[in-house]
């Protein structure tokens, strides 16, 4: 059962054990179930199940899995080396192990422990400002559509984009908001519909085909999402279905608005066309909450993600402020800014 | 089991009973079962469950109704009325009942039966003349892209915006059908394709969300998609999602065909505001299979279709021809057509 107020942690630390606790978002929106894991065999395979997701929480959940095999007594080079493994192509997962590593080998069971939870200060904080800067995008009485999941649940603090749309609730300026389903994966009917109910705000789910005859009625004053890798002239790689909404906002004259810490700017691609987009097993698209529903053996097309050329973002929203790549301004700041937290970031 | 072929006809009236035989849509594309209604109500509970569907099929279906009741010596007068109100807001069924009813009336069961052959026959010779003039549009190597479900499974031929990819098919001119998913009822998915798999067409199923990326890698040389109504100024209105493949072509350059029977064009309704969108019940969008994807009681937005407007059309091709709603060329023309459709389709 799901109640009111605000959701439990996406994950937290508890010094009794010690343990990682997550809510499991696998069992999400129909229960909120805690998952504690005791050692890191049980983080690793919650990791590889996505009972724990998103960029910025997997970067959190790496650095307290190092911290929990110190406290445990482990062999913390072996359990580091597992949990970075658990999802080979997530960068900040694998950063944040190495964070707590590196703090272990320096420091012990306590500096790694610090580490981790400095790891998620830092998220938390940039949450805030990205929050903080985004709000000053958003018009009295909103409408705001958003794609996908970028909340509590993929963040130390209060998320990206949905962190933008919470900031507006609270300030009372959201009159509605539209939740994209999300196909393939219904990250946005099973989890930011759940965020959001949770919040107490007003919204609707729709099926993605459904958002353009929002934008036709003048349903939608903006949409706000977050971003994958953000290249260094503005294109924007995020869940598949962003370019769609993008398009349509540029079409209806909405602003369309990324939010993402700088993390996500890449200033090492240099523009949309160097971004490899990863295709997914089809039967992500073939099979529905696990139901056959096409043909069987029916080819699918299922990129992961997809690539918003810069002229149709109108700004991008990092915890350093707001740059709008159409004209440049403010994104050169925000590469250099980049730069210096990849250097952090770099082995 | 589905087999390779041209599919099972999607109706067909069977002597030997005598009945009327369906492919039952509900059990595609999983298995191709046979469901023989030996009496009216049979028929009428297939309509009502949606194992038969589509509009032009569903004329056929109630036509052939009556004639089933008049070769069993039932109460044809109660039958017609049961047919007619299976599926309440389905124009074709209504008319299809009425034109075998009236054919009772005047010449008997034997009548009937003529009438409803003579139903299915024009609807298969519009559907001919809808693909061979929609040829014309398709070019060498064509990559095309389709929405929801327009072929055999809705009508008594070829279809409308399916009936043009098999003749391109047939032609040697497809060289990728693209399958929207068609969310939230997916029919694309479950029955297009099903029709383009047992065709043998290079076929690939996507997510709604995909079609994006597709339009930005050039992958897409033409949309062809059928439509519910034509309003008198060329607004379309379409299965939900037409309209945002509609801004996207109009993005990207791409070519967008709209297939329709002249009986689709209305010059009673004067433009797109006129078309009142009807919205279905939230449970398709948060449900799915009986499975809940979003949280219990969720909201939801769920218009059944949307309005495309004219300057977004490309071309609407019709059994009378094509005419290109941004200049109006032709337009008036098929209007005047349809006028007489309409008025031999008044009771």
């Amino acid at each position: 059962m799901t109640g009111t107020g605000p959701p439990p942690p996406a994950l937290r630390w508890s010094d009794d054990g010690p343990a990682v606790v997550l809510l499991d978002q696998t069992r999400l929106p129909a229960e909120e179930a805690e998952l504690v894991c005791s050692d890191v065999g049980a983080l690793v395979a919650a990791i590889a199940r996505l009972a724990v997701r998103g960029a910025p929480l997997l970067g959190i959940a790496g650095a307290y899995g190092v911290a929990l095999a110190a406290h445990r007594g482990d062999d913390v080079d072996a359990a580091a080396a597992a949990l970075a493994g658990a999802r080979p192509t997530a960068v900040n997962l694998a950063w944040g192990v190495r964070k707590a590593h590196d703090a272990w080998r320096a420091g012990g069971a306590a500096a790694a422990l610090d580490e981790a939870r400095s790891v998620e200060r830092a998220d938390a904080a940039a949450a805030d400002a990205i929050a903080r800067h985004g709000l000053a995008l958003v018009p009295e009485r909103a409408r705001v559509l958003t794609h996908c999941n970028t909340g509590r649940l993929v963040s130390g603090g209060c998320g990206t984009a949905f962190g933008i749309v919470a900031a507006a609730h609270r300030a009372g300026r959201l009159a509605q908001l539209w939740v994209d389903e999300t196909r393939p994966l219904l990250q946005g009917a099973r989890l930011t519909a759940y965020e959001a109910a949770r919040a107490g705000m007003p919204y609707r789910v729709l099926a993605d085909t459904a958002a353009a005859s929002l934008f036709a009625a003048r349903q939608v004053d903006l949409v706000v999402v977050g971003a994958d890798r953000i290249a260094a002239d503005g294109s924007v790689a995020n869940k598949v279905g962003t370019l769609g909404l993008a398009v349509l906002a540029h079409h209806h004259g909405v602003p369309f608005v990324v939010a993402a810490p700088l993390s996500t700017v890449d200033p090492g691609t240099a523009s949309g066309a160097d971004i490899v987009v990863e295709e997914r097993a089809p039967d992500e698209v073939t099979t529905f909450a696990g139901v056959p529903v096409a043909p069987k053996g029916a080819p699918a097309y299922n990129p992961a993600f997809d690539v918003t050329p810069p002229e149709l973002v109108t700004a991008v929203v990092t915890e350093a402020g707001i740059a709008r790549p159409v004209d440049g301004s403010r994104l050169d700041e925000l590469l250099r800014r980049s730069w210096q937290s990849a250097r952090e970031m770099s082995p």
